[in-house]
């Protein structure tokens, strides 16, 4: 693809919001400000974008962000956006602003918008911003970091007390078709058993024979870390508790998983991947996702990313299940 | 009451679990053994007692546990000790253990048993312990102030999300009959609206035209604390999204809200408590609840403690309506 | 003396900051508001006063302020303001800018500034915020109990690493004149030693020797809290390493102790005592200040409060040694 | 090197304690009781050893321990060890006890150690257990995401004050030779100036014009992270506001950076570190530490691990100076 000099960019976020999501908007404003760029904020995501819902953005419009979760540009879906229609009317509307290139933080859905707006003429860069990680090209998404803090932190507290009533717990954390939070937190927490969705097969009855066998062997709780994807905690808990004839109680962390302030390795990340992103725009690529692989900061063309897969370690969920005593 | 010398002294956590619990029986077995007291440790409640689960303790037992979550002397239910004859039994089993005196930590279920032990011969002090504040008789109880806390922060989050996506959110607190929790937090997380068990008479369509009201004026977001004796925040959530086609989603923080560290306020209080109720076992009173009322640590008779009423203050609900814009 | 009505308000923050003083500004402005009163913020305390540093405020100013720390009116000392000259010009300031009364969020050196601008004619009523809580006519300061929270877990996290390297450590919190952060953390932490203004007699040998002696008992580490008042952390560690030859470490928490976003009780307690205040002014009233004092939230005359006097709770201090092992 | 067989190993921590040590701890003994292996835990590190302390540990020693700040096998320097004559009595004791394999959780000192033991026929592993990440060959040591967590917050509060009374702020974070900490914090906490050990040339002229012309554009605070290694806080910051004429204090946060309970990341490492050096000694490995580099979980010689050198990186500074406005 022929590179283009872009004057102006864009950015917005797009999809389920994700701690982190600030540090990258500071990050691409202030880079592209210092590299003789103009900034625009498109509010709303595409939504916004089709609404011509754009604001001029400086230095000051991003100061005393980067500790705050949420995302000061607010985020929604768009239907309207996954149609060619509404595809070529956002390129319209990037040119009708003199927008020539967009900062698009967001999921895999995001992504495939910031491909089409790319086709039509307005150079795209994608930055990972979900707390599930569930994007193939990298190893880091922003928010997993502080999404999997949270979690950790609620679970050891319904820990304390499911230790003190000697129950059984089932508590459910994010992920709808990854199970990397639900992981991260069975080792963190030591959790008895984790349910991934890309490994639970259903069998209950195996959960239900480990609470009785572990019972006997003195355990006063059993943890289960259940992932969104396979949810329904609540009646688990109460067939369980049936089984079992121990007290069994569900716990769905929910939308806390998505706030807070951003833990250290989210603000850090985010603003590396923002600044790259501004750099990219900025020496008039397009079509680029940034990512975290191998350790190093890179980034990939934008449908070579999409078809790309990647699974839970299965070396993370040996040790999970090992370190279970 | 005349009073009776006691040589040896039992401790135990009934009911749900609290914060700060650690720091009371700390407090209890510390003092009592500065006394020149024996002290036993009463596992699992009066389900323990009955089963004869007891423990001797020293100072060292209660060592590095004032910063821990739940009761390292467990907590359960136990319907037997509602009847005549398991009171008898829980008397006579203190007897032949030795214990002439017990330290009863939990709620007003818990206090009605140690008047019945106290009536039969055992001297009882109560220890005011749950997160939901709902004790006539005190203005503080183990528990809640850290409970309110882990609740503020939980909604802290929820709001951040809440704000970028512009939902209206329902977040469910803890408090089965009692609001403590839902109208502090209401205050401190500057909510629309709080939905209290004493005062909230189901109209669902108030709500209804405030959220849309609010929405005209520009709010992005509209948080509802629920508490949990209203609870049904799935399904109002839904009705709502229904009525005001303004996206809703319902966060029930649950157990979370039972364990975590104690606050500060929790184990200095806790503390204060602990030690008082040692020091009126040893001065040979019985049939006590110490409590925080009016700025000081007081004690009650255990009866006129559980006559007494109270009532959230209407002073603080009329003010969190006022201070939301 | 005469209640005059009031139609504009002013309000400032004005000494050390403290977490909890936004949701009191928060308070002061919805509540006045709502009483049909015109609000504007004085920024920098006395000094912006003498300056005309005067904005405009509304409901929108304090919007997504009550869980930041810090004073969005910003604070600063003030000598002129303690000079009859800087007071009367004070004074005319505020007729300039139609403000008849002002809220004043501070300490006792900010309250007799109150005291004298209402002697000039200006209505004023003081609310108490302080992280020391060394004032007088009150039970509560707001950012207390924020500031004392902060230290515990500060000190909660140097007693696992004091305890890896079974040292002796020397903690310093804040606490100029005043011992209560040092004496709530001492009760938290199960500090083995507490060194009050209030209390300690410089006696240093007695510390060392109780060093010794618990290191003899196996104790595993000893934790010192010291107040900033007595100071000289860091050489008393050097002084008690060469003494004991127990290695030990000296930590001063210091401005840490004065962020942060404010726990649940003092933004509810800023907030009640922030509507509070802009009531009183409403009423009328004036040379007065907001405290919260056996229970309830009451007022006193400024000069009368300022005369009171307090002392850390003896019980509090005999608990918190009868505790420690 | 030939493979041993082990039967018997040790685990030892060793050098400064780290949080997530305990994590590593608990990973080392059930994987190695998993692989058939019986395992003695060594207190106090080398020193310890020296003086055969020496417990038996099972799955039930390490319970409940993930999420405990320090290390439950103490922490010691020893200058013992360091001799030939001191290793050669370590690999000695070793043999009386039956250890044949032993995992040394530490910084490079401590694999030094490791790597004598192993030559003198104890087969070692080294785990990278330092806050400082100043281990050439590992991009994770153990204990640096909570060091630089801890940190971040603790900055985030002095902000607060910083901002509310306009001063210019020093913090001083650990990080003797290493700067990894400052740097982090430095992009996290959009500090305003960075000093690292690596890279400060001690001009401190440049410092000063820097304030001054940041408060001229009208800033409000200006906040200067400065690493363990420079050191000299309290005196930069007088020097500073002796040149400025603005308000200038100095925190050093000192040993709260080593304590408190681990991240999720770092209890996910640590336990994954800690099951390969368990495998590795089952594999008959020897005189080896594990890493983390390029995104994986290798591991390298002692000697050459010991002869890398790595730098911070110098795209992380160049971005934390261009994201500061």
């Amino acid at each position: 693809m022929a590179k283009k000099e872009v004057k102006t960019i864009g950015v917005l976020t797009s999809g389920g919001d994700a701690p982190g999501m600030n540090a990258a908007i500071r990050a691409v404003v202030r880079t592209a400000i210092n590299k003789g760029l103009k900034v625009k904020g498109i509010m709303r995501g595409y939504a916004g974008l089709l609404q011509e819902e754009i604001v001029d953005m400086d230095s000051v419009s991003v100061a005393d962000t980067i500790n705050r979760g949420g995302t000061i540009l607010y985020t929604a879906r768009c239907e309207e956006f996954q149609t060619e229609e509404g595809q070529k009317m956002g390129a319209e509307i990037c040119r009708k602003h003199g927008i020539d290139g967009v900062v698009v933080i967001g999921g895999d859905g995001s992504f495939r918008g910031a491909g089409k707006l790319s086709a039509l003429g307005i150079n795209t860069i994608g930055l990972p911003g979900t707390i599930d990680l569930d994007i193939a090209c990298t190893d880091y998404t922003i928010g997993f970091d502080t999404a999997v803090n949270t979690a950790m932190e609620a679970i050891d507290k319904v820990r304390d007390t499911s230790t003190s009533h000697e129950r059984c717990s089932i508590i459910e954390v994010m992920g709808r078709r990854a199970g990397y939070i639900a992981l991260w937190c069975g080792i963190a927490n030591g959790a008895e058993d984790i349910l991934l969705p890309e490994r639970y097969d259903g069998n209950e009855q195996y959960l239900i024979n480990r609470i009785i066998e572990n019972r006997k062997r003195g355990k006063k709780h059993h943890i289960i870390i259940n992932a969104e994807g396979i949810g329904h905690s609540t009646s688990m808990a109460r067939r369980i508790e049936a089984a079992t004839g121990i007290e069994t109680r569900a716990t769905i962390i929910g939308h806390i998983q998505r706030g807070g302030t951003p833990t250290c390795k989210d603000r850090v990340y985010a603003s590396i991947m923002g600044a790259k992103a501004a750099e990219l725009l900025w020496e008039g690529k397009s079509n680029r996702i940034v990512a975290y692989r191998g350790g190093r900061f890179v980034d990939y063309d934008i449908q070579e990313a999409l078809n790309m897969t990647k699974d839970i370690s299965e070396e993370q969920f040996e040790i999970s299940k090992l370190l279970v005593r």
